[in-house]
């Protein structure tokens, strides 16, 4: 193979596609073991679907996904032939996959079928800072039943995989509505078209983001954002928009129960027979959540919460992060979103005709890594790296093999250093691999039965000033002759 | 959305790509993290690169990949916009992505860099039965040593991964040699082209199913295979056949120890300089495997392994489990490979134009999964389901949540059924979760403050008639009905 000239690939990364290792990795999978294992305790069984559907499958059901075919990575499947086939897509969420599984296994299913999923998913988006088109995430959902507990045993689940992998409790809070309740209001308004009625909640999802003023453009003719876009609006007429105000501000109160939310939603106006269902089933909730001894705090129920997706029928949540963060300048910043879900009763039904009925909940993993960081857990992460043994002599090399095979057997993380480098550039290389010690078995040690430990953890601590007197320093010497038979007990004293 | 008319989509897999659950789901992933504990004990750390790379990084290595541009599944990045860019296509292998990954990183990285990576790799290949598209593989690589030890740490690290993830000794074992011997061949022989000496070392790979009939027809002018194909051979002159041919049968003898394999290869014609220096890389890491203490039935060296990718360039590496497994018809088979790897000196300098050495090994892992199936260790994934809670009434859903509520908290896999059957089809269902035992709280119970507890386990053990006799019986009856207070406890005697 050549490996001259100027025809030489240039090594990067397709943009938008980066590479994982050390405390980020380590805290990601950190995360998707902790929750996974709490998913298994409540009943859910892994699922794993592959990276491709075919296009008609998956559907399109990206939010704002402006350009038609546009959204995910597609290509024509020729089978390994000549002749281009179907279209296939990679999965752009876990949930359209879990729609297509269930729909084709639905008569030998256990059911209720409870199942939980975790892997990359892939968005042909724009690439920039931060943004990503390939990322993790984890789902839940129970699909076949139709209880408003189903959708409790989920945020309960939820609350209990975020304090898992990390947040404590008071540091995110589920947040929870109903679809159903603006069903209710657009019903009650004459506001019967589908589009019109999307358009308007995803309207309506953005009042976090723009406050009334900006959402009340987009419920009426269309809003001209500060880059001089302009959004078309839903053209609600001005009695909807009125209630739709005055069901958004009817619970805008600090420090109300669940209780009190549905009673103050009830009186802001009228919610029709879809909203008198959607009351209904979040008081359900709310007695199911009781009675999991969910903590009060961990969930609240607010009727802003809207979710963008088009195929939500009911129960709709929003993990939230409520720790403060600084941005870059140091100004405080709500970190925001960490993952959502809710009730989505029509997705099985687009391949077989019969609604079976679902729900679940979703979370980024990159994403609840950042916020851990950003509350201050990453320490956890934290990697260790292995025990290194220096080389000296090709002549020795039987001596090393053996000292680091010993390390092994008794469980010690443990490597050969097997570069071509002397001395001084190993134990740098020690330090950059975070070794927690390095063994010297030179000429004279290997003659004289003994090996040389160097404590690298120590002259870490001491060189952060933390370990800075006489009796730590006597207790923790940097550097010990011992006899070889004792490599193992005196590295055991410095890991534990 | 619609849900009715003609337009419904087939809920189907893409061909050559499937759905994964239940044991063999759980086999995969227990297999992933026992090797991975493995390797990070040896000192190898997680990297994790994404699913696609830019097609010139990725180069084109697959073995047999007749097709120019194919074999991978490749589309033009448009990166968010309308215009067409540059080719992306999903890895097909760990490798590929790391030499990227190390010539993009080489000079922040510690070196020797030691890596492992996991998860799926995509091949545009034709599907057909247990031949996918899509399919996970394990490798662990060290980059930036050309010392025979690093080989004989891939090796020695491969024998102990695959002994944690569920095979005894004994039952895998890996087989080694050195390319550079057929360099010393070929150059002895005169055969100097390029192009003809990978397809003679392609058709040497093929010794183990074809036998040397096969070969040397393929070393010839070509060979007709039994469905009426035809490949062009290597047209290699007379004495190089002759030669290669006392070379592979150097060694044919059985339990031949690895020096004494060296001793007879050596023996066999001129291997040349290059056949010099491979003998000698072999004979240290025949050394270093013995100073490991690795079994030394379980690697043995043998001159008729070649392996057929391109890029290799010294030592070669193949597993093999020995076990014989029976086809559909009872006759015995040979499972052959689970993987394999070696050292690919040049990978990295395709796109630095520097050499850095580097060597590897990789597994299937389905693969794996079956071979211990077929060994006879499929019992060890067998997945235990969840203590199932049956629902009897609306009104008494808040006992039932925390009657579950509590067997969690206890660390006690436990769900509601939240379906709409009836007793008899929650019976049904908790049998088919598997479940340990189903917790009855009808009216009566809660009433009494008792519960009932079917031992489900018990159930099953007596219908597979291994519980037949009275004392059993007397110790595990069917059902019992305690006070509640006693949940956990009851459900804990039943697992433990």
């Amino acid at each position: 193979m050549s490996t001259e000239g100027p025809l030489r690939p240039l090594a990067r990364n397709p943009r938008g596609f980066a590479d994982k290792r050390g405390r980020d990795l380590s805290a990601e999978r950190r995360i998707v073991r902790q929750v996974s294992e709490v998913y298994e305790r409540w009943g859910f069984e892994p699922l794993e679907t592959p990276a491709f559907e075919y296009a008609d499958a998956l559907g399109k059901f990206l939010p704002d996904a402006d350009r038609p075919n546009e959204g995910v990575f597609a290509l024509q499947d020729d089978a390994g032939s000549d002749e281009p086939g179907d279209w296939m897509a990679l999965r752009y969420d876990h949930t359209a996959p879990l729609a297509r599984f269930a729909a084709q296994s639905w008569e030998t299913l256990p059911k209720p079928f409870r199942r939980y999923a975790y892997g990359p998913v892939w968005r042909n988006e724009k690439p920039g800072p931060g943004r990503f088109r390939e990322f993790w995430q984890c789902d839940a959902d129970t699909v076949g039943s139709d209880r408003p507990e189903a959708d409790a045993e989920i945020i309960a689940m939820a609350c209990q995989g975020l304090q898992a992998a990390g947040l404590a409790p008071g540091q995110a809070q589920i947040r929870v509505s109903n679809r159903k309740l603006f069903d209710g209001l657009f019903d009650a308004g004459g506001v019967t078209e589908a589009g019109q009625r999307l358009t308007a909640l995803r309207a309506i999802d953005k009042f976090d983001r723009l406050g009334w003023d900006g959402v009340v453009q987009l419920l009426g003719e269309g809003r001209l954002d500060e880059s001089g876009d302009y959004t078309r609006g839903a053209n609600l007429p001005a009695t909807v928009k009125g209630a739709v105000e005055a069901f958004l501000a009817s619970a805008n109160t600090p420090g109300l129960t669940r209780a009190q939310t549905l009673d103050a939603v009830a009186r802001s106006g009228d919610l029709g027979a879809a909203g008198e269902a959607a009351l209904n089933e979040l008081a359900a909730i709310d007695r199911a959540l009781n009675a999991m001894s969910v903590d009060p705090a961990a969930v609240t129920f607010d009727p802003t919460i809207v979710r963008g997706l088009e195929y939500y029928t009911g129960a709709v949540f929003e993990a939230e992060l409520l720790l403060e963060t600084a941005d870059d300048k140091g100004r405080p910043v709500r970190f925001g979103s960490i993952g959502g879900g809710g009730r989505y009763d029509d997705l099985v039904a687009r391949f077989t005709g019969q609604s079976v009925p679902a729900t679940g909940f979703s979370f980024g993993v990159s994403r609840l890594a950042s916020a851990l960081r950003a509350a201050g857990r990453g320490d956890a992460d934290a990697v260790r790296g292995p025990v290194v043994v220096i080389v000296f002599s090709e002549d020795d090399m039987a001596h090393y093999l053996s000292a680091v095979a010993e390390l092994r057997a008794a469980g010690i993380a443990a490597e050969l250093y097997l570069g071509r480098a002397g001395m001084k550039a190993q134990m740098k290389y020690a330090d950059r691999r975070g070794a927690p010690a390095a063994v010297i078995l030179g000429g004279d040690e290997i003659a004289a039965g003994q090996v040389t430990i160097k404590d690298l953890d120590a002259g870490r601590a001491a060189a952060a000033g933390i370990a800075d007197n006489e009796a730590w320093k006597a207790e923790r010497p940097g550097q010990v002759v011992l006899p070889r038979a004792e490599l193992v007990s005196a590295i055991r004293r410095i890991i534990e």
